[in-house]
């Protein structure tokens, strides 16, 4: 077989799936307001065209011909299965409903926003039932064995069925929640940041430098400056994040920077033999997500971290931390609080505001919900969950966009990251000798080289999971996750949990 | 007709085309270094399919259903041929000469620079011999009635031929060489920038400020910093133009501001009911420069402007420019000189640079210069023309990137643009009343407004030479432009032109 040609074909979607991600990156920086319009049209017409490229009934056979061939390397099946799991699920969905659901998108958000202004709930209902109605009918075109948010899911988490997440989540959330308790009985740390400015200049600065030891290459990458922060870009040599600068909180931008730098790394790792083909991926959301969290949670709001970084931290910001210690610095990044917005929750908590999430959205699809019940729904589970009851439809289901946008499968990889990340941790520890100690010394390469080998390089030659097992030894499990909350939170808060 | 699909076909071939800008643009703006080849690939595939959109059969089958309806508007009709012109173009050209050209441009390019650090010429020879050779055979596919030139220029400056454009410049030539004599005579004005250094942050401020004031819409366009300045974007509501900014002289920043202003003034300028279709666009090269030269030159380094402006310059700028009057400022921005780069040239002698250019790649499109005497052919011509010789290949026939693009026949498109540039103020100055009184109080909204009505909203719906004739009641001619420097470089110098 003439592996060129279908090369060329993966080759010329991924150039297009690489302009997708200028023209959004340009979107959210740089992109003046009066463009918004003219830049719509642009993304429509090349997602049109990607579309149809990968539709193409010419690159079917190409990916026949390939499927039927004897000679290919490991990695060109690889390429041929992932392209063709695309391609596969773009053709199932009918070009009518695809047009619908863009349009329901576009709705989904205005009336989003439009309900959040009037905080209420009623107004954004109508445009979700229309999602939800196109997104059923999605799941069941692009097939299931019973189980519809299966297919909704595999968009995100190839591979990841409810029947294996359910039970995790549910072993999870049964421990959490005593944990949250037990912790939230605790005294507070004290508060540290309050009525303090912290200037933007010098946060940006310290960002870079810890952007910098972690690895992530600003030859091959940028930083800039957005409302919400992101990884975007469009190749493994052109990975820009985004940051948002806060004067009375250095926080948002320090862990933005750790977390985005984390799904950076994941996507300046990629194989150079795989550039441009399908397996220059991750493959899945969860797994991406595993390495902000690793980064963004396991080491930097560690102990050892802040005890090389926050002398230079409180150098770069004397107004706000001079009277600051580290170790009440440390505390502070590491409250666990009853609270209502996911985006701000601490990561014992977090995983609840998913739980809740998923089991929603689960019930939503198989139709176990209405929809007018599920404000009602929303706040008595975030009392039951977290301990905490939403006053309104702003701070309860209005919080979050992905809905607005369609997006029901994606919560769950929040906290599948959170998840492997604290396997990969274990990992990291038992495999690279002195990790720990090195982090302490601001030596972070290490744990990057490392991840670079086992997950980065690797893309998308097998799932998530499969990727998960060859480098920890097991699958999914909460375990690894819950004893690394445990031996930090019982420490931090003086308490056995 | 069901012109709404033809219309379709278009509005995507523009918006594949805008987001060629927006690559284009990041690429000279923000992209990191390392993602060079990865954007040359990106390009490449968007440039692909675009000329595949364009010469699609079925766009031509629209395009002649449209050429035969008898109930197109006015501006339909102009959409159907403007877009036809370039269809056929594209089409006359075999894919395998378009490639030969695209691999003859990257060698031309890297040999050109490879040449510029050697110094010599004969380093980039042979790539030029073939980039001669392929831009032959390509006027030739594209037909011509005997002059191979015509079909080159086309690209640039549709409608101008040779026959027209040889006689206005032999002219113009005539006129020019005595003129500079005569300047370069007089003792030269003071020079008031050297030794000196000028805040680059204050530098950008007063350029936005006058940006701003030329009435460029900052929420549709924005400024970068770049190494060559240029005005591009992917659309009218997103314009972007760059600047250099120069520690050691403000003039690169401040005329820079100004020109890609007045192309950027261009671009916005189009009719919001042509946006999306081939005619929300310039009908040549040259009148879009005219728009530069004439904010440039004619306003910008006017009398009357720097009357208003110096004072908030100098302010901005007290270190460099304390000591300086207006009008030393003005003579010193307007100083004659007999000198050897194109774009360092004063408007009198710039006309001359373009002359010598012209002439000789009119010479080797047609065969009558070989390349082992071009060197020797530039040195001897520039002494003929400027008064002066160069003594290498660097500040000789390799200072212009031009050549290793293979782009022959873009440089006669300065030329009309200054030409045109000074019939366009000849014909404002009939019709905005208080025109020059109100530059000089920083009133540059009125000639904006004047341009956009008789130039920029009409798009392409003509050539540049009939819009120059509607608007000023005359075709090309010298005679505005020659008038012009007399009546400044007379009264500047002192002497009788």
């Amino acid at each position: 077989m003439d592996f060129d040609k279908l090369l060329s074909r993966m080759q010329e979607l991924r150039d297009l799936s690489g302009l997708v991600g200028l023209a959004c990156w340009d979107q959210e920086t740089y992109l003046p307001p009066k463009a918004e319009p003219a830049r719509a049209s642009q993304l429509a017409t090349l997602q049109g065209l990607y579309h149809e490229r990968l539709t193409d009934p010419a690159l079917g056979a190409l990916l026949d011909e390939a499927g039927a061939s004897g000679n290919l390397t490991a990695d060109q099946k690889a390429m041929v299965r992932v392209l063709r799991w695309e391609r596969d699920r773009a053709v199932k969905v009918p070009t009518a409903l695809v047009r619908a659901l863009a349009e329901a998108q576009s709705q989904g958000v205005a009336t989003w926003r439009e309900a959040r202004k009037k905080n209420d709930f009623t107004v954004f209902r109508p445009a979700l039932e229309r999602l939800l109605r196109i997104r059923r009918e999605q799941g069941d075109a692009l097939g299931h064995g019973g189980e519809r948010y299966d297919a909704l899911l595999e968009a995100y988490e190839p591979g990841m069925r409810v029947a294996r997440l359910t039970p995790v989540l549910d072993a999870l959330k049964q421990k959490l929640v005593p944990m949250v308790r037990t912790l939230t009985e605790r005294p507070p740390p004290r508060p540290v940041f309050a009525g303090k400015r912290f200037d933007p200049d010098r946060q940006w600065r310290f960002c870079l430098k810890l952007l910098g030891d972690m690895g992530f290459d600003l030859d091959a990458g940028r930083l800039d400056k957005s409302v919400h922060p992101f990884t975007g870009g469009s190749h493994a040599r052109d990975v820009r994040l985004t940051l948002r600068l806060d004067e009375k909180n250095p926080l948002p931008a320090i862990f933005g920077a750790i977390h985005e730098g984390g799904h950076g790394l994941f996507e300046q790792g990629y194989s150079e033999e795989h550039f441009r083909t399908p397996i220059a991926a991750a493959p899945s959301m969860g797994l991406h997500e595993s390495q902000s969290r690793l980064w963004e949670n396991v080491v930097g709001r560690g102990r050892a971290f802040w005890g090389h970084y926050f002398p230079a931290l409180q150098a770069e910001l004397p107004e706000g931390l001079g009277d600051v210690s580290p170790d009440e610095f440390y505390a502070a990044v590491n409250r666990v609080e009853r609270s209502l917005i996911r985006v701000e929750a601490d990561e014992v908590t977090y995983n609840l505001h998913i739980v809740l999430r998923y089991e929603l959205e689960l019930a939503l699809i198989r139709g176990d919900l209405p929809l007018d019940q599920l404000p009602g729904e929303w706040n008595r589970r975030m009392g039951a969950l977290v301990g905490v009851t939403p006053k309104d439809d702003l701070t309860g289901v209005l919080q979050d966009i992905h809905w607005a946008f369609g997006e029901l499968g994606y919560f769950p990889t929040y906290a599948l990251g959170n998840l492997y990340s604290a396997s990969l941790w274990n990992a990291a520890k038992r495999e690279v000798s002195g990790l720990e100690v090195g982090i302490g010394r601001g030596a972070l390469l290490p744990l990057r080289d490392w991840l670079r080998e086992k997950i980065h390089r690797q893309g998308f030659r097998t799932s998530a999971e499969e990727r998960i097992t060859a480098v920890t030894g097991h699958g999914l499990t909460d375990t690894d996750f819950v004893e690394y909350l445990k031996g930090k939170y019982s420490a931090l808060y003086g308490v056995a949990l």
